[in-house]
């Protein structure tokens, strides 16, 4: 019979409490066990502190089935977590040879000499199972009290993720048999949080007490969730469907995609599917849409390059903007975001563009264009779409929200074009 | 008499708990809160669930001074915060002329229809302060209790930074006297957190109790940050000072700048400084490098622009990379990434430049080039400094540490410029 099980993850670390350091482990941890079933109900973080960690173990092992751990196993002396959770449990730090091993060859590898902070690292608990880090010299600890499972882990993102995927995971699902969790997204563009959830009000209260359906805006994209919850896998799957494409039907109008995908995720598709290539010309942006472009893996399938303008002679000598022109109309205009879509199309010779200029502040501003003001425009051989936007936030969400709606025209165009 | 003033972060939303939002409020908010003295000794993030929250609220309560609340206030139904918040401390919701002024106000600019779900976020409940949200329509809500003030603000960073800076830091500080925190961090690049540990054993064992230090590793950046606590303010700087200076001192060798600053932005100033302009010429880092440079406010001061040069075409036709050396050696090669240099050098006239080229991953190694191979130029119209990287991580990680690794090279050979 399954069950639902309950899990918190601990990250520990004065980093996280002074805000120097931002917590990327505990939602990729989170979406791991949430994909196998496993439900993260609470997240906390401490700090270096022993008092703050055993307290805070005391109170989540009692509520929970499973508590990770990361953070504080590093060589240096303010990471106190594997003597903590040493004593805490009743046993003795000894040598680990297979993990002393590992570090030998590490370090041998590396043809660096090894510190007696490095060994020291190889001396852990006799009271639980070492997890092997295969990406570093802290291996994972694996305790088991009152039922409960207690796992700490290091907290650099790269050997966590290691040790979660190779073993945590899977002795999770041998020790338990968690009740079935799905998930089922729809990305939308164009309409605000409320103006949608007044067209949902039917829906929503029509929606089985086991299904919740959340709104989660980035401003005017918005994605809805629905979760499920349920014994039966075939059973769930075939109901949180059909209200997928019930809620499909409603939101038709203002849907990008009907999972959880980012924008650039879906016009990337796009262009891989129809054997497009894409190229960008960006000022305010300034390279961030190349590097949204490019992060997602096999993107030298369909991105060529880019020209990145921030000057008004790289407009000139590389965009082929003219110079009167720029004058005149100033950079951010309808005329100059034209020519440099088109000159960009030229020069990188692909069948998509993108091009961007704009104030994105917080300095920048005139008295006709305030900080925010940006022209957008996508263009393939045909056709030239341009825009203005006008944004009204920090330097940072400008940026993101240009390339956002950048996307979003672009996405418009691809499908004008392959629907010919 | 200052005293030491806790606070505890909640975070509502299951989007958190599924791992499909990254939770970047609570670091902005710890780092407001360090500044003023006032420290967050635990962030608990909780799901969507009325038992959970009031359970959490309970516990932090008891043991926090203070105890801040984000997200849960939007005008969807999946939102539960408020009328929880209003029963809870036992009041009653009733429309609050200002903030129904202020939401009214807002749609009639953007001539938009008010909603049912809009107007009913100006019912607030009777028993708290009503702290004015000038970005948004949900406002932020001050409660006391037992000695404890309890605040609840939007998810919204936009918002929530707007509800912190205008009102909530200065009314805490009314509040209470806190004791004084201050931190001193140092910048290194190039050696590893165990070795810097073992070279600074005798410092930190002369520590004393109030002053920390810890290291803070990405990668071989390592960050060392001084914490200290203490009533005299004049006094604890001082100290904290001559421990700065010490740790300087120690790590001379390695420090790239005495403050808690990105290497993008120590570049940045040295540019500034100096007069000095700047363009990148980009393969395996997609913009990501001009994406840092131009993130920075005031960029355009030294950035004039960047080819990103993914396709052979484009580092022949925009760089001037030879095609028959491309063919040759390859386009991950010393041959290339110089090329690459000079040409972006010329391309834009700047003081420096940058070039990257290599293999991100998780597709396109060689037998003799593997996942992580780049080599990485910088350059002035002097001097080419080229180097070979091997970077062993994931995709987004070896982008992010081929940017961090130009950067100190740039930084090096400006320096180096600087000082003839």
């Amino acid at each position: 019979m399954a069950s639902k099980v309950l899990c918190s993850i601990i990250t520990i670390g004065d980093e996280l409490l002074i805000g120097q350091t931002l917590d990327t482990n505990s939602a990729w941890m989170a979406q791991a066990l949430n994909k196998v079933g496993i439900w993260v109900h609470r997240r906390v973080a401490v700090g270096d502190d022993e008092l703050a960690i055993t307290t805070t173990l005391d109170y989540e092992m009692a509520i929970s089935n499973i508590v990770l751990i990361t953070g504080g196993l590093g060589p240096t002396s303010d990471d106190i977590t594997k003597p903590l959770l040493c004593n805490y449990f009743g046993g003795t730090l000894v040598v680990h040879q297979p993990t002393l091993q590992h570090i030998t060859a590490i370090f041998t590898k590396l043809n660096r000499p090894l510190l007696t902070a490095n060994l020291a690292q190889a001396e852990l608990p006799n009271n639980c199972i070492i997890l092997p880090n295969a990406k570093g010299t802290a291996p994972g600890m694996w305790f088991e009290k009152n039922g409960a499972i207690i796992v700490s882990m290091p907290g650099v993102p790269y050997e966590m993720k290691s040790i979660m995927s190779t073993s945590v995971i899977e002795k999770l699902l041998q020790k338990f048999n968690p009740t079935n969790i799905v998930h089922k997204t729809i990305l939308t563009a164009g309409m605000g949080e409320s103006f949608i959830a007044e067209r949902l009000v039917a829906f929503e209260n029509n929606l089985p007490q086991h299904i919740k359906l959340a709104y989660l805006p980035n401003y005017s994209f918005v994605r809805l969730r629905l979760t499920a919850t349920a014994d039966d896998a075939l059973f769930l799957d075939n109901e949180i469907t059909e209200y997928h494409n019930q809620l499909k039907q409603l939101v038709a109008d203002i849907m990008v995609i009907d999972k959880d995908e980012t924008i650039e995720k879906v016009v990337a598709n796009l262009l891989l599917q129809h054997h497009k290539t894409i190229a960008t010309a960006e000022s305010c942006t300034g390279g961030y849409i190349a590097h949204c472009l490019t992060s997602m893996a096999g993107s030298s399938a369909y991105y060529n390059g880019s020209v990145i303008a921030y000057a008004y002679d790289a407009k000139e000598d590389l965009l082929q903007v003219n110079h009167n022109e720029l004058v005149l109309h100033g950079a951010v205009s309808q005329t100059v975001v034209t020519q440099m879509v088109q000159g960009v199309l030229q020069q990188m010779k692909t069948d998509y563009a993108i091009a961007t200029t704009g104030i994105m502040g917080p300095d920048g501003a005139t008295d006709d264009k305030p900080v925010g003001t940006v022209w957008i425009a996508v263009a393939n051989n045909k056709t030239v779409v341009a825009k203005r936007h006008h944004f009204r936030y920090d330097r940072k969400k400008n940026i993101e929200l240009t390339a956002l709606n950048a996307f979003e025209m672009l996405r418009q165009l691809i499908i004008k074009d392959v629907a010919i």
